[in-house]
């Protein structure tokens, strides 16, 4: 298949990119590379040093003698993205990672909220308009997250939810409770999706991603210019990635509040596997369906337990708790079902989260243990500046 | 109370000005008069001629004693807004009419869809921002759409539904359809606004308005200078408006498809004492509810057979009814039934739609005839550009 991978330079994307290309599939990336800029901006840095987007695909190219294509594009400039949409012959699916990704970046002000805004509604709806009028067959393969449904007291189905009140009944869009400004962009960009795929006859998978762990998948590690981003910062870190890290330093596990959230998670390894299902069985014309991609729920005190558990009985770290003042508006206790059965449905087997794979991440922090800036772990950004409701702070003294 | 009316020069924010005004409210209107622009842009009119903001707020003052305050400022400029949200006194409520209100108009292509999601989803961001750092204390009264749930199979609730699921039951946001770029933003506006009254603790009623109809209230009738604009064009016209209209021009009622399109309405003249009624009851700190914004449902097909019996009764006017090809994608035939018994458990009493109103707009209509451009009438945006599978084109003739 021919697939456009747009935001391919990033953690997803990259690792989607080699797994398609692996499989014979003739990949195009297209990314601004304005993740870069974001970190450089704020001073962060992938705990793994990743190369230019050059340097990886010239060395896919010199391993595999499979050629990658790159075109350095704004998802929001509107004439560009129609340039590559309306390309001969026509992508058969376009996976849609470009992105800004992280909840406390658009919760920092309002120029970030705005930012953020602009960047992921207006690029979804560039993508929608440009393949209405140029390539209606391509199907879009979307990366949502499953952070959209927020934490309702009853089950999270698949997108939609049969609905039987007073008497009748209707199969509706899931109602969503997005937590975030971030979040709230994938809810809108959902939206947008299914009104166009209702109205216009496009074909699209929305793919409401748990949060990714994990570093390794059989292509990154062919070699360290193919390496892939690992972050451990209060910006673009995700939980169980940042816990590996501060074992590895000695660091206590930070965890928000109490800890009960529970969320929804998927292995990297995962990742590019649901991307491959997508995109080699895709909607009909006209078809918008909606997969959770995600294999396990843990809750955040759980995962900080696994992770003691491996630094102390398999690296002899010792390894503390610290419960922080929760900078989330968030509920620390809540009933959370979700459903994820579409992909499994498809031939998914799930990678569990295994000792293995935690002690991997340890390792790997380990090695690239001068790289990290402690400062860069505390979280910084309030969703409510000097909200008294939550958690009072029983911070150690190294966290924050 | 002090009142910032954002989008006051328009139809329901003059009208709500002038009612607010009149009962001694202390108004400030802020609005950048991009509507007049987007009526210049398009060879649009109002049916009713409409003076300058300046002249309007002049005549108020001669007749009533009573001072409107004008600034002329664009919501999507955030310094601008902080300005004037952070001016002291406070101010009690906000009520925010200032968008682009069309469906057709987002509908018109790529470029229409952006500039109405970036100007409505932007300066209702730019509003809550400014409300969260210098106001949060102000009550926002936010304008939506009942085209926000579309036409689902079952009972339309105001903004939350229980759902009992699987043995278990949360309350929930309404889960919604919106059937254009324009609703879509109306969609991921209250989303937003919901968020922000969960976690900054702000407060908003958003409602869920109805079709608006018909043009006189008390104060607008006062005197010719302070006539409020008429939309009859198929971009910004509604559909009673026009087929009033069209009856007073002997055209046919253009109806869209076979006109089994059920909605919701309500008259001017309730809009008013709605918004009176939203600011005099103003919502918790930390509350966000939603009111149904409308008295009474018909389908397309009613309301002309309405104004076909007053015109022809009435007035001895021939009236045809002629039913064209639905430039719309949406049902034609559909369950509908919505709930509104918030506003009227505040003390709102309807004007139900009279044969009086309907005459009182067919001679308005002709006092104005030689106004009226009848090539603005028919339909000419589609939802999808060559959809096969509307209703088969039967015009008369005369409608296009
Ligand atoms: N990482 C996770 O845990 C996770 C979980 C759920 C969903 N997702 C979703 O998966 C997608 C990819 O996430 P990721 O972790 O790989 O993020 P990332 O930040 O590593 O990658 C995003 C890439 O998109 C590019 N990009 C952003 N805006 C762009 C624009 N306007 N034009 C062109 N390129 C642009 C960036 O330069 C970057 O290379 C995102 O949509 C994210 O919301 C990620
Ligand atoms: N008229 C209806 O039938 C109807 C029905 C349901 C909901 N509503 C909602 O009520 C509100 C008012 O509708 P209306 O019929 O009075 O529309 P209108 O077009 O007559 O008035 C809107 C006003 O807002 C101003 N405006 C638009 N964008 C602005 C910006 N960026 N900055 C400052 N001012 C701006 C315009 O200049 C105009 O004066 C809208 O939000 C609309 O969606 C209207």
């Amino acid at each position: 298949m021919k697939i456009l991978i747009a935001g391919g330079d990033g953690y997803c994307g990259w690792a989607s990119a080699l797994h398609l290309s692996a499989r014979n599939h003739d990949v195009t990336i297209i990314d601004n590379l304005i993740r870069r800029e974001w970190d450089f901006e704020h001073n962060l840095n992938s705990l793994v040093p990743i190369c230019t987007i050059d340097e990886r695909i010239q060395e896919w190219f010199r391993l595999t003698g499979k050629k990658i294509h790159f075109v350095n594009v704004d998802v929001t400039n509107y004439s560009e993205i129609c340039k590559i949409i309306n390309c001969e012959p026509k992508f058969d699916a376009l996976v849609h990672f470009a992105q800004q990704r992280s909840a406390p970046f658009s919760m920092i002000d309002h120029e970030h909220a705005i930012r953020t805004h602009i960047n992921n509604t207006v690029g979804n709806m560039n993508i929608l308009w440009a393949l209405h009028e140029y390539s209606p067959n391509t199907h879009l393969v979307k990366l949502g997250t499953m952070g959209e449904y927020g934490t309702p007291n009853i089950d999270v189905e698949e997108g939609f939810i049969n609905i039987e009140y007073n008497g009748r009944s209707d199969r509706l869009p899931y109602p969503k409770q997005p937590g975030s400004f971030y979040h709230l962009t994938k809810v809108s960009d959902s939206d947008q999706i299914n009104f166009t795929c209702r109205t216009w006859k496009l074909r699209a998978t929305d793919l409401n991603q748990g949060i990714v762990y994990g570093y390794s998948t059989a292509e990154v590690d062919l070699s360290p210019i193919l390496a892939n981003r690992f972050d451990y910062d209060h910006i673009f870190g995700t939980v169980l990635n940042r816990f590996c890290i501060q074992a590895a330093l000695g660091h206590p596990l930070t965890v928000y509040g109490i800890g009960g959230q529970t969320r929804s998670f998927i292995d990297i390894r995962d990742t590019v596997k649901c991307i491959e299902i997508a995109c080699e069985n895709p909607a009909k014309l006209g078809e918008y369906r909606v997969f959770n991609q995600f294999t396990e729920m843990f809750s955040v005190l759980q995962l900080a337990q696994l992770v003691q558990q491996v630094s102390e009985n398999q690296f002899n770290l010792k390894c503390k708790i610290a419960h922080i003042k929760n900078p989330r508006t968030e509920k620390e206790v809540h009933y959370y079902n979700c459903i994820n059965t579409n992909l499994c449905s498809l031939g998914l087997q799930p990678t569990l989260l295994s000792n293995e794979t935690i002690a991997s991440l340890i390792q790997l922090s380990t090695k690239y243990a001068d790289r990290v800036n402690l400062k860069l772990i505390p979280p910084q950004v309030q969703w409510k500046p000097d909200d008294e409701e939550t958690t009072p702070n029983i911070t150690n003294g190294h966290a924050h």
